[in-house]
């Protein structure tokens, strides 16, 4: 490989865009190419503001290519969960006890596009809009392409090809429909689908909520979430079961129906909602996935990266962080061992795929966590001694939430097996009474409670290793 | 539904074969159509003689349909594993501490002719054998094949069609690619893959090892293992890395490697097996995978079964006798709510599926089980204390093992949680010296170790509840 090799990126969403970048900042030429229409000159979401949560692995990668404070200025911080009961009493709990670590809403449309106009800052950059992918040939490195306007049909060579094409990535299905290798994959539903809607700002152009919060109306079986916008408005997702349940969409098929159960269940939000049955009705109700698969590569040719080698639910707030982390890892493996792509595409793989699959189980694992367990007591208690132990153990005491969240030093995978160990540890120290949920613990009686957190937490991956098969 | 319905059954293996009997038993005109000659007339192998690993679950489908008695006189019991190691010394592990619990090595062929043979002396069965399944209309309840000898291609509409047409099934095929609902579908490689050799008989007919045993070497990154057949022989299986570790499939590609391998590595198994060679060199490489989905049926059209639902690793032995399974379940489920398939095969799913991926994931670990640990000392001593455990309290104490593959009344799922927890237990409390690993220990010490373990063992399922975010 060398500096002149031409490298083909199909789909330029967040991963593909700030791949571009990095890459075109390497040195290397690069042509994208996306199926959409070109997101700063066309208002693609038909009046709805799309956001996303900003943390500290989106931010190294964001740092890396030198945009992070232009990031942050069109970030909203939130500092926490505001839980909304059905009666409309909120309630916080704070995503750190530390000072400084908190999540930021964004528009994943401006932040795309602050991408895309970075990279096309490079003249070894091309970008190409409304060209859909229709097939890749991965032994002969090229790709299809149809343009929509002119639909005209044609084929583009290159010397390595990216997929950065998202959820239903058509490389990654190259790869499961040619079968020139076991190709391990897998996609995983949740039984709940989800529908955006819209809380819009005042007659003043303010937030009608708490801008610093992330709002969650938690119902056991179903839940509504709403994150801001820079614009005054919210952004709300309502997660429900497609069929199952006394709810569900299947279900909700009237306006009267619908207006009944916010009604019943998010009256609060019901209330800041303006006609909800035409919106619920017109906006589409979404699907919610897992992806994973392996291998991501074929020889030196050709590479899956971000949601196309490993969609995520949205419950940890985490899909387009490892997205961009992705260009993170790879970006350090370039710099260990440039010159050969398929040892290059083998060490990243290594080093990412067991990373990758952390986070989709952990967002699934978080459904369970937003939808049940911020309303259930014990989880309440753990969750206000962590902040405890953040706040008086700064450097100590680290939540599984925040290893995953703004602990950009630790992967994924270790986060995950170290955060669950103390979960359990913390929540069976709660209901055996071991530990003091006093109200105002001096600094020694937390002191202890963190020694015994600790022990136990260490305990349980000692005897989860003893009894490892592998 | 009536009993006038027509029945299509894809796929006459194994599983499909005893789904036509039971159905004809229960009154349904079926039909049945296989891709393959029919096995009972024609020698599909090639002169190998492939065997699989019968036991009670399978026994009790075998029961439902009478002809339980006929497959034992086909059956060589397997009390135990036979370890091997380098130098050739052997070491027994019994399967069980309690008698008449053990596993049977049968001859795939002859089982599914006796369950075809069964299934024909009904007038309401009928089957077509040389006919290829190329698709299915799951809407229309149809299915499109092509006769291999004539060639031609025709369709054959029905009320309800069943694919028990295996890992790669059509069935299951057409529920990807329609995508007329959310399909959660997963296809897992182990990155080894397998080989069959054979050890013939010796010139008088007889068995050179031990018929009594299933024969494993395992060696850390591969293993080899051997099951007795009716006539003298044994077929050999080797698991091996496709492409990784120092011997793999990829590098063993010449006859001095081959032979260095088997000579270094299983020295008393290769001077049983004559040509190692040109056995190695012609027989096929074979994949390793493990297939779950869902749903497993649409509307009231169409299911699946066995492998073509939950395609499994051999290494618990327990394929067969999960698809079998499938049948009784089946079968329970129609004795219930017979009346309505979509009814039926919604309450099959629900009673199956956790059932399925248990057994899944159970044969996976149960490779690193016994490739690694059959020689871990730590996991020695445990089988010990199981075995002694069992011997002196056989309605107490009842291992993973015995759970999964002797009590046909424990479903999958549980005997999955209640042998992981029992064995962390007995790992743990074997690591820390809890419990007494002497030699010949009265039955009051066994008692002792017997209280710890359920108690340990019930503190881990305990404590995991507590945790569980479900």
């Amino acid at each position: 490989m060398n500096k002149q090799d031409k490298i083909l990126i199909v789909g330029a969403g967040l991963c593909g865009s700030l791949l571009a970048l990095r890459l075109a900042q390497r040195g290397y030429k690069v042509a994208v190419y996306e199926s959409r229409p070109d997101l700063r000159t066309t208002d693609i979401s038909a009046g709805r503001s799309i956001n996303l949560a900003l943390s500290d692995r989106g931010f190294k990668a964001l740092r890396l290519v030198g945009v992070e404070e232009n990031a942050r200025k069109i970030c909203i911080p939130m500092y926490g969960r505001l839980i909304h009961d059905v009666e409309g009493n909120t309630f916080a709990s704070n995503y750190s006890g530390r000072e400084g670590e908190y999540i930021n809403s964004i528009s994943r449309g401006d932040l795309n596009g602050m991408l895309l106009t970075e990279a096309e800052k490079h003249e070894n950059v091309t970008l190409h809009f409304n060209t859909k992918c229709t097939s890749i040939d991965i032994e002969n490195t090229s790709a299809s392409f149809q343009d929509y306007k002119t639909k005209k049909t044609f084929t583009v060579e290159a010397d390595v090809i990216f997929g950065t094409d998202g959820a239903g990535s058509v490389l990654r299905k190259s790869y499961y429909l040619e079968k020139k290798f076991l190709f391990s994959y897998s996609q995983e539903y949740l039984t709940h689908g989800y529908k955006e809607l819209e809380i819009p700002a005042d007659s003043n152009g303010k937030h009608q909520l708490s801008k610093d919060h992330l709002h969650i109306w938690p119902r056991g079986g179903y839940m509504l979430i709403a994150l801001p916008n820079m614009d005054g408005s919210f952004t709300v997702t309502l997660f429900l079961g497609h069929e199952e349940g006394v709810y569900n969409f299947k279900e909700l098929n009237t306006e009267e129906k619908i207006k009944n159960f916010f009604k019943e269940q998010f009256p609060d939000a019901l209330a800041l909602i303006p006609n909800i049955a035409k919106e619920f009705a017109n906006n589409p109700t979404g699907a919610l996935g897992t992806v994973k698969c392996l291998p991501w590569y074929y020889k030196s040719n050709t590479l899956i990266l971000g949601d196309a080698a490993h969609a995520v639910v949205p419950f940890y707030g985490q899909g387009m962080n490892a997205s961009f982390e992705d260009v993170t890892v790879l970006d350090e493996v370039l710099n260990e061992c440039e010159g050969d792509w398929s040892v290059v595409f083998k060490s990243y793989q290594e080093k990412r795929k067991q990373n990758a699959d952390a986070i989709g189980d952990l967002a699934v694992e978080n459904y369970y966590e937003m939808r049940d367990h911020v309303a259930n007591p014990l989880f309440q208690q753990k969750r206000k001694i962590e902040m405890d132990l953040e706040k008086h153990f700064p450097k100590e005491y680290f939540s599984k939430y925040a290893m995953v969240t703004f602990n950009e030093e630790i992967g994924y995978h270790e986060a995950m097996l170290k955060g669950r160990a103390q979960d359990k540890a913390l929540l069976n120290l709660l209901a055996d009474k071991d530990i003091s949920t006093a109200i105002n613990m001096t600094k020694e009686q937390l002191e202890l409670v963190l020694k015994k957190v600790q022990e136990e937490t260490n305990t349980i991956l000692e005897e989860d290793k003893v009894a490892d098969l592998r």
